[in-house]
């Protein structure tokens, strides 16, 4: 089994500490951009790979969704989220997305995921799980950590020729596994261009409506002057497809 | 009339002994990823958008095409392109792409741009003029700048933490008019994220087939040693559409 960070003592104690963890989706910068590309949820059966602390399978609960089902690699998250939740319409499922999944064909009408592709190594053997067991029309919105975010080998700022912070960008080309220190030593991440990422979705039998190379908006540059650095270098990617009839 | 660089004296100088100016299209090496994604060109009629010295165009012609358009606004690389074209299938027309161009309706099978879009500030108007000189189902094949080398206010090879090689990026969320010594002083270049291309062609009714974030093969950098460093940081975005039914 590839490596499954989030139930390392180190990375889930300072995990647990993050904005997005304490705070849910209001404490993740980028949710408002995700949430806009969303359909109405009312009456879906809902996906979500890679659910944590269950945060979207409850939100899109109260958005109306009919069923959510969330599948995550960690037992410590999902206890957390069955904790969290009485609600018998969620499923928290232990899965490992690397592997077959046990999911019916055609069974849901929206999959979503949120910082977790990044890491799966044979993606190309998730999105034809996901397209399967999706409904024709169905729509798959999903985040990963930016390519120009994982592409170095030293991933921190650095200066520019006159003494500007900058962002490096090396082996940009050169996709596969990443070695980084955040939260826990040696947490591995898959490089993935956006071509990449482009070229997979369509292989695999769907059609990508909408790009976002996510940076902050002014608004919450304001609320938060601390994401303006966020606007150098875009830290996240969000895609929006559909499968094909 | 914005800047057109490509009739400054010490820019035209320049540019004129890069390998693609003196040798061509095999000069230049992304053109086999651009060659690979064009449609079978007989019969086709061709416009190509900034055809500097014709090269395309003349090769367009040689591969079947039955009429080919170059616009340019550089009289100087037109001149040159007319001395060395015999042709009356080639049209050589003088065009600021910024502005009102004069294509008749539906009378291309293929558009065709390398390197001239992230010079056009105008984007949306033009991607709405090629769309109406277009037929339905025509395929547009354009190669730009990558955001990534247009992006930082110093775009120059700098050293990370541990002393290597790496590029800036700072800035990239940041789009706009971007102003940068190649060549001649002050040439100007206009950033635009992929994101951004994508949403542009969609709302201009192009539907987006292939993103090519284009690095040299392994059999290019064996040919060429001093390529290998373009696999540090995509230079050059190619992009694959056609207009929508």
């Amino acid at each position: 089994m590839p490596q499954n960070i989030y139930d390392d003592a180190q990375f889930f104690a300072g995990y647990s500490k993050l904005p997005r963890s304490t705070r849910g989706l209001d404490g993740a910068p980028e949710w408002p951009a995700l949430r806009a590309l969303l359909p109405t949820l009312h009456g879906l059966r809902v996906l979500d790979l890679g659910c944590g602390f269950g945060w979207f399978c409850r939100y899109a609960r109260t958005a109306g969704a009919a069923s959510v089902t969330g599948l995550d690699v960690s037992e410590q998250m999902l206890a957390r989220a069955r904790e969290q939740t009485n609600d018998g319409a969620i499923s928290y499922l232990r899965a490992d997305l690397e592997q077959q999944l046990t999911l019916a064909p055609a069974a849901f009408d929206l999959a979503y995921s949120s910082l977790a592709l990044h890491y799966i190594e044979n993606l190309t053997g998730l999105l034809a799980q996901v397209h399967a067991a999706l409904v024709p029309g169905a729509t798959f919105i999903f985040s990963v950590e930016h390519p120009i975010y994982t592409a170095p080998r030293n991933p921190g700022w650095v200066s520019d020729a006159e003494g500007g912070r900058t962002w490096p960008v090396d082996g940009y080309c050169d996709e596969g596994a990443r070695s980084t220190d955040w939260l826990a030593k040696g947490v591995i991440k898959q490089h993935r261009t956006i071509a990449t990422y482009f070229t997979l979705l369509r292989q695999a039998g769907f059609a990508v409506s909408h790009i976002d190379e996510w940076a902050p908006t002014q608004a919450q540059i304001a609320a938060q002057p601390e994401l303006a650095v966020e606007r150098e270098r875009p830290a996240f990617l969000i895609v929006a497809c559909c499968r094909d009839e």
